[in-house]
């Protein structure tokens, strides 16, 4: 059978002060009367049915995406702990998937990025479950649309011959969050793809090499797994979670595992990492200005304003940021954006978590 | 005996939305923890005692003032029924003083302006109503400090030989709102002081000139000081004033009167009049910023944020206005403040005179 695992852990700070500490992006109504998470879902359908469809998400989230989409069954929430990066994430599904099904197929999916396509994405995720079935770590490579130098990129190698309905390539080399200029490169040279952070494999196969290469992880992995079995998996998960070190997949599996393939799609696929990136996302006037909620703009163009009950009025604006909600508002200018993080950052340094 | 007149009509629409229909710009605390009434009367000790000072404004905006000043008796509020511009309004006053006291003095004072030094205010407002006494109409003009084109300008005449404790001027003409090349050319000959809009005169002279240059008005004038003798007061008013032209008492008055002095002076003075000469008024941090209330500021610059309970951040911002009430957030550009009264009318068009 194949699963999907829908990564729904992490804060997404970079779109606070909506997103917070209680109310993590993938929960956010940002762009659709659905939130992402609810969209991620959806997408799904029919591939996957709400049985077999598993999300791994913070213990404090859990109970927030749950609500979102009822129809999962409440057993399918793998809590973590804490938070530890994307490889102890997986492992822990993949776990999980292992004792429903040694020879589940796992597609790892994300629930913060936007899919236009979902005819193609739906198409992809076939094509990579049959890749995965021969044993392969397939990667979801998106066609890059500009040198973006804030995603990871993957180097295409031979085609793998094997599949002749798809194609599939032999993934060489996992390329770090590049320079502009090495971004532009890559480009020209049109075997690269975007790291989409998705991810599909069998978990047999996944398990396996984190054996290889994370030693340790894979160990307490297989304590939690016996754990399973028991019934003492929260007290055993609780004992190793917080010993495990964080790590993301790529790092720690990705780029030194041997059999990679990598799918290269091109779906209107885009991260939802920031306020910028989400403006793209919504519709815009002629002068390029894209408002929610009670909004006035006077000579103002290119501004994304997020308001809510309040009014709002803006006079001889340009290229900013207005994110208003009930305790905190935010006004930033759509270069800096990724100073928004650092914000947060600030805001918890100084004590103030209740805004953060 | 002398009597001060604060004129605290006007809805300065300019610094909305702090200021407001029901709220006017005179009892706002702006830069300081007194309204900017609150500090026109207390700048008038000892020079006027409480007992003195009579305060024209809208009848809905009474109450808020006479409640920041107790000190000054109920009856010295002056209420029109609705503005009528100052030329009336001032008339009014006179009306009242007149009955008081024939001979009164009336120094016509704003609310709106800031002065730096108020000793030479109050000296110069002295040697007004020495001038007045003589039958002047004394206006104080205002040393210019740049060529502003938002101010209206006085051209000083001959010198008053008749004063010698202080330099008195013959006012021989009144300048509208100049272009900004001739507002140079004013600064560059010197003899050119700002209309401040605070005058000084018997309450008999300025009554006299309204009859000779506005005997409509001096009709309407006369039939409510005939009521005010006869108990009728209200009801003649009610019947009277709306039917009293608009005028200013510059067109109305002022540029066709004979005996029109000018006693320019150096107090360094204000007139409040948005957000960005406010801004001028306020302490900045190294950067230039001025900010009120739970304000984190990251590269940004020459801001002004007039914050409330709500925590407001801002990222990358230069030359803002952010003002937040809790149910209006206005950003505006610090270039486009002049618009900043077009959004209330445009609210009151709409039909949201709740705003407005």
């Amino acid at each position: 059978m194949h699963y999907a695992l829908i990564m729904a852990g992490g804060a997404g700070t970079r779109l606070w002060p909506v997103s917070r500490e209680h109310m993590p992006k993938p929960a956010l109504r940002l762009y659709s009367d659905d939130s992402m998470f609810q969209i991620a879902v959806k997408r799904l359908d029919p591939l996957f049915t709400p049985e077999n469809i598993f999300i791994v998400a913070g213990k404090d989230h859990s109970h927030v995406l749950a609500e979102q989409v009822p129809s999962i069954p409440a057993g399918n929430f793998i809590d973590e702990p804490m938070g530890r990066g994307t490889a102890p994430a997986i492992g822990l599904a993949a776990v999980h998937l292992a004792a429903i099904d040694p020879d589940a197929v796992m597609a790892v999916l994300t629930a913060d990025h936007h899919i236009g396509n979902e005819a193609i994405f739906r198409e992809v995720i076939a094509q990579a479950i049959e890749a995965a079935q021969s044993g392969y770590l397939v990667t979801l490579g998106i066609k890059p649309t500009w040198p973006s130098p804030e995603y990871g990129y993957i180097e295409q190698g031979e085609r793998l011959s094997e599949f002749d309905g798809f194609r599939a390539y032999k993934a060489e080399q996992f390329v770090e969050k590049p320079s502009s200029a090495k971004a532009q490169k890559m480009l020209d040279l049109g075997n690269y793809s975007w790291n989409s952070g998705m991810f599909v494999w069998k978990v047999s196969t996944i398990l396996e090499e984190i054996r290889m290469q994370m030693p340790e992880l894979h160990g307490s992995l297989m304590r939690i797994a016996k754990a399973l079995q028991e019934g003492t998996y929260e007290e055993v998960l609780a004992q190793e979670w917080p010993e495990i070190e964080k790590q993301t997949i790529d790092y720690g599996v990705m780029e030194n595992a041997s059999r990679v393939a990598v799918i290269p799609v091109d779906m209107d696929w885009l991260d939802v990492g920031n306020w910028a990136s989400l403006k793209t996302l919504l519709p815009a006037d002629k002068l390029g200005n894209s408002v929610r909620g009670d909004v006035i703009l006077e000579d103002s163009s290119c501004n994304l304003v997020m308001g809510g009950k309040r009014l709002i009025a803006g006079i001889g604006l340009e290229d900013l940021i207005i994110v208003d909600t009930p305790d905190t508002l935010l006004v930033c200018h759509k270069d800096q954006v990724g100073k928004v993080r650092d914000m947060v950052a600030r805001l918890k340094q100084e004590g103030r978590e209740d805004l953060a």
